[in-house]
């Protein structure tokens, strides 16, 4: 029998303030078990760019990312962020090691190809180094891991971290028995967007349609329903969609196969 | 008989500049056997202070590390300089992982007492845990270590690269047989500070203590002169103080016992 593995990511907002990444950062110390994170870090980028008088461009909620862009999302996801978070674990004993895509080549990806949108030094994850992570990971390391990959070729590649923890998830499920959980600021999935009490507790394929049919799952929440579904397909046993102060605890919304 | 380690320190000045960086990346690649390469940025991150507004404050050389300034070394040591270094050490087939001292608890410091100066979150190095490097190092993997420690209670701290390669370089004497290489812009220990191919070949106690009394060795070298023999005397086999375009050669200067 595998031995069970806890993905966790957890959004920029969450880590970028003192007192949540605090809390937060207990929480996971507390998580039992084999367990990997996975940060944002988007806020504090943005905050820097506008400080440097670099103007951040988005285009449907994704960040393009021009070559001073790239400087900046590597000193605050690959820098800041990850070594704050990295210092602050290892203070409540836990074995913290603060990671990009690029260290021991754990990550590869290609610069997403020019479309209608050229998105810059964007990466789409090509390959996990799995095996090494598996190692680390069974060796008592708890892999800390910036949304930064790297091209192979030299070139660092900012990249989606929701990406990162479904692409970690999946190919780590050949070693591990895989739960991935989705942190945000709310509770799960609502059924009703203005009651934060309103949690889907369980969504399989067959009540996703459902609910999509009848207007409940709409938005943003689709296309992170549907990656949730394709972790599960690739061999990820549970998805879990949660508030950020509810880790390691029974709540938000579990996804499953039917 | 232990195997051989080199642990090279290489100063801001060349991996801050794309041009010599990756001629020095050729370098460091081509060089055989166990590696381990420490690295400064000290003028990005004055350049990144300008930008941001903030005074670099320096006493004697030495940079007095606020809690801005901490974020900004954190950014452009951990983040900007490493993770680039680490990238274009990825491209040319070395598998390397960038670290600070925080990650795995690989090196753990103490702020600097405040006497007549308070350096701020300046950290001087209590313990090297180099039993986890040894065993990465045994396992292929080349660590790339920036310029930050950190407390054990959650703060990184800025922390001189030199003496992070010569603690380094003493505690893992335990596991290897260690050449620590000083990288800097000249070609070793000039005779004739105007003459940059009046190179010292070698130096041991004895001939430092001429040197010095002769005046032939003076100033900044001096100090730097007393870590290599502490270094030495700690159990790493040889110094070497050199260009930092030439290492794999013969060249610079030996630092040795008597």
């Amino acid at each position: 029998m595998k031995q069970s593995l806890i993905i966790i990511k957890v959004g920029g907002k969450i880590v970028e303030e003192s007192v949540s990444l605090a809390s937060f950062l207990k929480d996971f110390a507390h998580t039992e078990g084999y367990k990997v994170l996975v940060h944002g870090g988007g806020r504090s980028a943005t905050k820097l760019s506008e400080k440097l008088g670099i103007e951040s461009k988005m285009v449907d909620g994704r960040r393009i990312t021009d070559k001073q862009t790239l400087d900046v999302v590597t000193m605050v996801y690959g820098g800041l962020v990850n070594k704050n978070i990295v210092a602050g674990l290892q203070a409540l004993g836990v074995n913290a090691l603060g990671l990009t895509g690029a260290d021991m080549n754990i990550i590869e990806s290609v610069k997403r190809p020019i479309k209608e949108v050229d998105y810059g030094y964007v990466g789409d994850v090509k390959h996990v180094n799995a095996q090494i992570v598996a190692s680390l990971i069974q060796q008592g390391i708890v892999p800390i891991v910036a949304p930064l990959t790297h091209d192979g070729a030299g070139s660092m590649l900012n990249t989606n971290a929701d990406t990162i923890a479904s692409e970690l998830a999946k190919s780590l499920s050949t070693y591990f028995d895989i739960t991935l959980v989705y942190c945000f600021e709310k509770n799960g999935v609502l059924s009703d967007e203005m009651d934060d009490n309103s949690v889907i507790p369980l969504i399989t394929p067959s009540l996703f349609n459902k609910y999509v049919h009848q207007g409940i799952i709409k938005g943003g929440m689709i296309p992170k329903l549907e990656n949730a579904f394709q972790a599960i397909q690739a061999g990820v046993s549970k998805v879990v969609i949660t508030n950020a102060t509810a880790i390691g605890k029974d709540a938000g919304t579990v996804v499953l196969t039917d």
